[in-house]
């Protein structure tokens, strides 16, 4: 097995030390030293069993139009692990197998939140392509997991304390290889909710009490909107190839949807990767969240250590502690 | 004087009320109705006086060359009043009077984290463009503005604190207008230190003591890296055009450089308002942060009551409540 390079959500953040006005690559320590490892570093460093294979199941192709330079552009999605979002994901599923957002659109780009796409003429019933057959209907209650349900327990819950403090929004946990989010009702049941963070996926919806089928998609292109936490169900993460989401033009219409049809980009077909012969499927991998090594990355990007940085924050937003995702080449 | 209409630090957040699959533009409550407001209409009912010009020796235009289509492509930043960070913003003023940026690039983007441009040969001595005289040199500790400094004093410094709960990265406020860090030193004097949220603008800088001179500039175009506060000197913010330059194509070298001059975007030029005749120069206004409606504003941005929302938060990350900004016309 090789190991094509160590990607994270959005790429940027790992790799991301410095604002040097020289880009200076991370170096790795000479044999001997034993100065503090950056967040890179420590992922470098992790044993091979502290990597989880992702499924292709769990991965969704979002192939659009090619550039205006005729180069590809292809994002890579990976879908939620059961018990989280089950019923919208097995929905995604579905839609995937029937073909159904071949030929459809990014219909929204809105600067600092969100690119979505779907269905353009979806709420124009006459006009509205039709959904397969078989997709659920989810509840609001379903924007939650409880702690108990299924597997989910205890032992992910107390990690991360120290380098992942409590914010505005309410304790923050890592569980499965997501970031989430940890509310107690009112007879002490906890609950998680996945969280919001830059390259989540997320299903649109209309007014409540319409929870959304799975069809019309976006993409957090901004500061995390941790307000739509378990107000609206997520999916997902991009894990390659965000660029092509987060880098369009944005939308001059209300909310950022595009004014006219000639200004979306036509998707050329969405598929899972399960649906692909063998030799054709990427494999991905992410570091276990319950690993030492993931621990350590998190402490790491915590208290920065590397040369660049002079103060060292004490403390990171969970968001900015994205869990790193690597492709693997056969 | 006729106000254009209320634009927010990278204009999406305030009216980013959903995720809806149709855009529903928020309904004013109806006379006699009672409902809370929601962020964009406690904004738009904030009286007069609750609004401070931003002078125009403040905002800094920058132009870059058209699009591919032909379409003027301007951003405008505001910069930081004293005393944040005071000598690298008269070092900006003194490189924007002589013209300095003018023909010079926006040299990396990467993705969920900088936009940057300065002198894409700056780092080679035989080429570079020379520096303005009378430049200031500053030092690490100019990062801080102490609390009793120059006028600042507690008086901005406990605002907002039920909305606004402290996160991983301290206690956060907003004083004169910016979002800031509250820092004790070891004998117990606090500074103030401004903030990495979406569209806050930066100085580039070599590894430390080097603090950058305000010619190599960045802002943020994703998740706010918190761990660069009080690491790196900020001066300001984009409140028009973010999208010029959060939407560029992605630099492919390490960093997001760009690998090619072919790829950059040219700076056509950067200019204060203050150079301008004064028929030319924009005019905008911030919704002052010590103001009523600005409480209210931060406590309906932690608490989302518009119709869409069927939890609200209970509070807010400091960057997920945006300065209120707006563009008058005269």
């Amino acid at each position: 097995m090789k190991i094509q390079s160590v990607a994270v959500i959005a790429a940027a953040l790992l790799s991301a030390a410095s604002i040097a006005q020289v880009p200076s690559p991370q170096p790795t320590p000479p044999p001997g030293i034993t100065r503090p490892l950056s967040p890179t570093e420590v992922v470098s460093n992790a044993r091979p069993d502290e990597w989880a294979a992702i499924p292709a199941s769990d991965l969704l192709i979002m192939t659009l139009t090619p550039d205006a330079a005729g180069r590809e552009r292809r994002a890579i999605i990976q879908l939620m692990p059961a018990p989280f979002s089950e019923g919208w994901v097995a929905n995604i599923r579905t839609l995937a197998r029937a073909h159904w957002w071949d030929g459809l659109a990014v219909v929204r780009v809105q600067d600092n939140y969100v690119t979505q796409w779907g269905d353009p003429d979806g709420e124009d019933a006459a006009r509205a392509r039709a959904l397969p057959a078989g997709l659920r209907v989810m509840t609001e209650e379903d924007y939650l997991t409880p702690v108990f349900f299924n597997g989910i327990n205890g032992e992910t819950i107390p990690r991360l304390d120290s380098p992942l403090r409590d914010n505005a929004f309410g304790p923050a946990r890592f569980s499965r290889g997501w970031p989430v989010g940890l509310m107690s009702g009112s007879t002490g049941e906890q609950s998680l909710f996945p969280l919001h963070c830059y390259g989540m996926v997320g299903v649109g919806r209309n007014l409540s009490p319409d929870t959304g089928t799975g069809a019309e998609l976006y993409t957090v292109i901004g500061h995390a909107p941790r307000h739509l936490d378990a107000n609206i169900a997520l999916v997902g993460r991009v894990i390659e190839g965000m660029q092509h989401l987060s880098s369009l033009p944005r939308g001059t219409g209300p909310l950022g949807f595009y004014e006219t049809p000639g200004e979306r980009t036509t998707i050329t077909s969405i598929r899972l990767a399960s649906q692909l012969a063998a030799a054709e499927q990427p494999r991905f991998q992410y570091l276990s969240t319950d690993s030492t090594s993931f621990g350590r990355y998190a402490d790491a990007r915590a208290n920065r250590r590397d040369p660049f940085f002079i103060r060292p924050a004490g403390g990171a937003d969970v968001c900015n502690i994205p869990v790193p995702v690597r492709r693997v080449l056969a």
